[in-house]
């Protein structure tokens, strides 16, 4: 891979960039504008923020944080006291991690973290050859593409984990729920003793997406606040690590890469964390809404209405999830991911078919898997959204098959 | 180089993480703790924010910068447009650097534009061997652990510019004023044609350290807020860039590390950046001092200070630098670095000494030169500054020429 494959605006690695040019600037300049669903921005939080309204704005004063240390007495010796206690309230709250006796490690988003745990895990194991990483098909797409854009001779993207069949050691990344088809994941490489490093990515188990089973106790679990409480912008993520030797690396990791992590977003996260957990306690003020209810019914809403067209123009089809005891709601609840993983009839390239139709989505080659699939975002706005299912029950399938 | 060399608490290669423990936090445990000056925390400057007050305070509300995307319209877009409008002001009023018709891209912190540059001048390449990095010596100590802690194929640490006589493309820090030395620089490697590629780290190019000679314009300029603002928390930084194709690979390399940059920290960064500019005016608000007026007599005093300690205990000597007429100020002035250059007596451990005396500083070992040397920040906190000059000023030099 050359750098030009992901730099290219009209490649088919479509980035953030190329979907703001083909997606949101033209809106003035091309009567049809493309309505992006390509990544997933997740401005559909912006509806419950606005409502919060000043109950979590946070002001900063010019002399507030100017040193590189945060005030906490942790290993991650850039990590702001608050964060650390909000981050570990919020996993109370929703009962979705064991955090008890592990550390949490910050990050410039999970990106940060994701690249932190593999050059942890690979300095751990102290070998000549670079170590696989792996994840089961379909996996999250920016996993390849991060690995394979660092050309480090520490670890190298080996794909699919269910392929994976050498007798060394490697890394695989279990996603659960995964992105892109919202299935609750275990470890996919079988019978690899104590060969395998497992590094579970948790960015989506959170009460709005899917019901949260048990608290999940692996090693090494990552979480975004671009997921959870649709800051994507604030770019904050956390890692809860067992082992201190790894977290110290992934610590070095970052302190090599960005010498920690922005204060300011580190304080503004805490703050919108402190507002959710409020939100989810049975005596909260009167105007605060249960943020894992606003989220979960306006993806419901969504996912109610994209099946109903699915449904009726008969092109596409979408996965079934079964129902689960949710310990956090204590209730059997219904899976609402992130994304829509939508399959195309059969030989039809699904996200050339939906960019014809100005509908911006990712192919699901981009995930290791077939180019009838394509990714959707589920968290935009409520305008782009409502334009996304508009299109979509435009399209027929014509007399051969195909469609026009 | 294993991760373990940068992770050792105890190790040659003082993290932060190993100042905070044997500086800041035993400070309640050891009668003598160590006062640490080993990295170039400027909290110096945190005066002069208190003075300023509420007069930059940033409030963000709960909704605000959700996106992965910035309100920009330029080519980096995760950046916000005021912070663009205020790194472009804020060069007009220093006069530090020619920026009309080049690009600004924004990082976290000047850390990630340093690897952001390599990659991508590296990809611009596209040759199958890794690109020789050189800066001359002594050079900035993370230039050697960043690159070599990635072990990428794309690029690697090759030493000293001076020392480089290879026929090979290469890429060349020039960091001027110069971390550690406080020395105005120039491209070191001689005769080189068309093969050398340069970056520029002009982190302490600003009014405060040095005169301001000229309006830099080069091909690749990286500045900082820490260095600038003093807000090293906040993780901004930013380059300036001639070519497009080339601050698109930079923009390209931050979307894969942390897809992008906090925008907590950007716009209270616009912020800051928007006072000093104000703060530069003839005609400003009379409660308003001259941030750079400020910045500079205190390190001015700083320097007296050390001078005096220094000659008078005759075990030390510091750099001299020349006067410059500064277009900035409009008048010839002083150069005061950020950090001292230390050299002690011939044949002793400068850094092994100070540390017997409970001054924390970093050797010269480790910028590529010799261990008579050390790295000393004069951006400390007052109380910590007055404490180092204490100790210095109580060593003695002993009979047989060495020291007690």
């Amino acid at each position: 891979m050359t750098c030009s494959d992901h730099q290219a605006p009209d490649s088919n690695g479509s980035t953030p960039n190329h979907v703001r040019t083909n997606g949101i600037a033209p809106h003035h300049h091309h009567p049809q504008p493309i309505v992006s669903l390509d990544h997933g921005d997740p401005t559909m939080y912006e509806a419950y923020w606005k409502k919060a309204g000043q109950r979590c704005s946070v002001t900063m004063s010019g002399f507030q944080s100017l040193s590189y240390f945060g005030d906490g007495k942790t290993l991650c010796w850039f990590m702001e006291k608050k964060l650390e206690d909000e981050i570990r309230k919020l996993h109370k709250v929703t009962g979705n991690a064991a955090i008890d006796g592990k550390h949490i490690v910050v990050g410039t988003g999970s990106s940060q973290l994701i690249l932190a745990a593999l050059y942890a895990l690979a300095y751990t194991l102290d070998i000549s050859n670079p170590v696989d990483v792996v994840s089961a098909a379909p996996y999250y797409s920016s996993y390849p593409e991060m690995i394979e854009f660092l050309r480090t001779g520490l670890f190298k993207w080996s794909g699919d984990a269910r392929c994976f069949d050498k007798d060394v050691p490697y890394i695989e990344f279990v996603t659960s729920p995964n992105n892109p088809d919202g299935s609750t994941r275990e470890a996919a490489v079988m019978n690899r003793g104590q060969l395998g490093m497992l590094v579970h990515d948790l960015a989506y188990y959170w009460p709005q997406y899917t019901a949260i089973t048990s608290a999940a106790d692996h090693d090494l679990m990552l979480f975004t606040a671009s997921k959870c409480t649709g800051h994507a912008g604030s770019r904050i993520g956390w890692a809860v690590v067992r082992e201190e030797n790894v977290a110290r690396k992934m610590v070095k990791f970052i302190e090599m890469n960005t010498i920690g992590v922005s204060k300011e977003a580190q304080l503004r996260s805490a703050s919108v964390m402190e507002l959710i957990s409020l939100s989810c306690q049975k005596r909260k003020p009167c105007d605060v809404e249960s943020f894992f209810d606003y989220s979960q019914c306006t993806l419901a809403d969504r996912w109610k209405r994209l099946r109903d067209v699915v449904t009726k123009n008969q092109l596409f089809s979408l996965p079934k999830f079964p129902s689960h005891y949710c310990n956090f709601r204590r209730e059997v609840v219904q899976t609402y991911p992130a994304f829509a993983w939508m399959k195309c009839k059969e030989g039809i390239d699904g996200e050339r078919l939906l960019r014809e139709h100005k509908i911006g989505t990712r192919s699901g080659r981009r995930f290791g898997w077939e180019a009838e699939y394509v990714r959707v975002s589920m968290l935009s706005r409520d305008d782009d959204f409502d334009l996304f299912l508009h299109r979509l029950s435009t399209i027929q399938p014509t007399a051969n098959g195909n469609q026009n």
